[in-house]
């Protein structure tokens, strides 16, 4: 693939700040360094094996990822300790195990009857982690269900082949907060539930790593005592969801959708870029009364400004996106240039962009 | 691509049921030519070149898309008559003259700077369509703003190389209605308005063709005096969100994503899959209090059921996927099981998925 100045791109394109992402790798890898915990970073965020290789050169071993299709394109780049972090898929099993026969691969249960069904078919070891739900009601065994999880310990401890190396949960109720001071609590109480199952696990006779790994603990919260592993992933880019939160601030967001303006309707301040849901992917957040797909940013030839003031994504439709902003904003832009859309959820327009590039660089890869 | 039977799929995929498929083109095709109107299809929802060439064998002869990308595709398989209902994006530009020159490609200005800036540059002929906005308030010039259309005319009038071919609308606020009633009764005020600038139009020397294309009124409304040609797209699938309109039964829709359960929940009645917001987009729809972004269907060898009462995708993260059932659904179920969703906007499903299988006979292209 060629490489692209700002000035010759035609058609939506998602730009990467590369000194931005690897400083957002630094500070959170030093972060969780100076806790004195391992690092498992997230790679569904990025699925980038150049950007991983950004990981591998500050020391991380071992990742975590989403599909076994993403264990296997990070497999291609030479990462061989992985966690499948997503409840085991038994149509996929024979794939898996093949794979982990070959590396160091950890997967993930989540269900009782997904580790019955393992228990009675494996014939080699494999390494689990049990995903607990601490209310979040997304998957895992219910932390409160303590005789479902003795139960799925003894399907564990009877099994030949079975190896429980740790207890894994997701905050996703951090998503749900409005502020810091709310992170900071809701990740307590998961915090101190979960150190309770884990010394309950203990007394049960199995010694188990406590993981867990949302973005905004990491970015926010600094009592992570207990927890032997951490395993975010979206503090690679950030995104305004992220910056709503409290988790960075939107000079931190990484990636930004450049797109060409195509129409500019003065009467009702807005503006309409070719760029849309199969683009940004459709995530919108509640901003004051307003439903907003984006923030927009000026782009420069290496950089894009801060977020332009009173100026937001109103509408996102297949191909088209619709600005809401001001007569000033208005007044200096014009039909064909570019603006950038810095993303809520910047795991999702990765994966519906595909490539990223790095303005006067070059292309880089994604899954 | 190796075909697959449904036995054998191991993650989220997208099934197309040809029949269905094949009946929403014939109704819809039928439909317009008893009218005495042209079709111009929108091939932007199925974005196929064999689903294309089925449009073809019932004798379409021209088609619209949405970007300039999709144009190049189905040239690829043929097609030589193409409008691009965007906004000119003058990035594009010099691509879009080359591909004039070789086949009756047909540009939408939505835009009074962009349609001088065209003026001002061509320097052979092309065909044009003026895009009108009754109020959608997304892209086009105003209606109500007759000196800017009149405007737009004298350029057009005033150059040698521009040849103004029709006005074209999407009644987008036929998406914001309830049911049937809503949208007949949008359509009429839509038309109706679109009627008067067509008669306007004419009466200052340009003939020009009505073209419109919104799936909801073609697939409920019968009054189409005035409109020369239609363009819909979506009514090829359908989806969820045109159920809930009104334009098509669930049981017309023809994608269906098919998900591997990977947790069951009984407490909650709740299900997860292997299938997110990266497969099936995040589309969502208000139903009764609920937030929705799916309906759930079984999965036969060559078919799938009508939608699971009770039943609807409630959460869609990056991976995931949790349906929120009833404790009769669950006793049918296991971890393993295959179900399908299907989609609340088939657009952007498929293009998220970019390819489908035809159960039992093969893969199906995406661009």
């Amino acid at each position: 693939m060629i490489n692209l100045l700002i000035k010759d791109i035609s058609e939506p394109t998602l730009l990467l700040d590369e000194f931005k992402c690897k400083n957002n790798i630094k500070r959170t890898l030093f972060k969780i360094k100076s806790l004195g915990i391992d690092s498992r970073p997230h790679f569904k965020t990025h699925q980038s094996k150049l950007i991983g290789n950004w990981f591998g050169e500050l020391g991380v071993k071992k990742i975590t990822v989403s599909s076994l299709k993403m264990a296997k394109y990070f497999l291609q780049s030479g990462w061989t300790d992985i966690l499948i972090a997503f409840p085991l898929n038994i149509r996929e099993l024979d794939e898996i195990l093949v794979l982990s026969s070959h590396i160091n691969l950890k997967i993930t249960i989540s269900d009782i009857n997904a580790l019955e069904f393992l228990a009675n078919v494996i014939t080699f070891p494999i390494e689990i982690y049990l995903e607990i739900d601490v209310g979040y009601n997304r998957s895992g065994l219910d932390i409160n269900d303590l005789n479902l999880i003795s139960k799925a310990l003894k399907i564990v401890n009877k099994s030949k082949f079975l190896k429980l190396v740790g207890i894994i949960s997701h905050n996703g109720l951090n998503y749900y907060t409005k502020d810091k001071k709310e992170v900071v609590e809701n990740h307590r109480n998961f915090l101190s539930k979960l150190l309770d199952l884990k010394n309950f696990i203990t007394h049960q006779g199995n010694k188990v790593l406590l993981t867990i790994g949302d973005t905004p603990s990491i970015s926010i919260c600094d009592d992570f005592l207990g927890v032997d592993e951490l395993c975010p992933g979206n503090f690679v880019f950030y995104d305004v969801m992220q910056a709503s939160i409290g988790s960075c601030s939107t000079d931190d967001i990484a990636i930004c959708l450049a797109v060409p303006i195509v129409g500019i309707y003065p009467a009702r301040n807005e503006m309409v870029c070719y760029g849309g849901a199969t683009h940004l992917s459709k995530e919108s957040l509640r901003f004051d009364s307003a439903e907003i797909y984006g923030l927009v940013v000026d782009i420069y030839e290496n950089d894009w400004s801060e977020p332009l003031e009173d100026t937001f994504v109103k509408m996102l439709t297949q191909e088209h996106l619709v600005i809401k902003t001001t007569q000033k904003v208005i007044s200096r832009h014009k039909v064909g240039d570019l603006v950038g859309i810095l993303p809520i959820h910047s795991c999702l327009t990765a994966d519906a962009m595909k490539k990223y590039l790095i303005p006067n660089s070059g292309w880089v890869d994604h899954l």
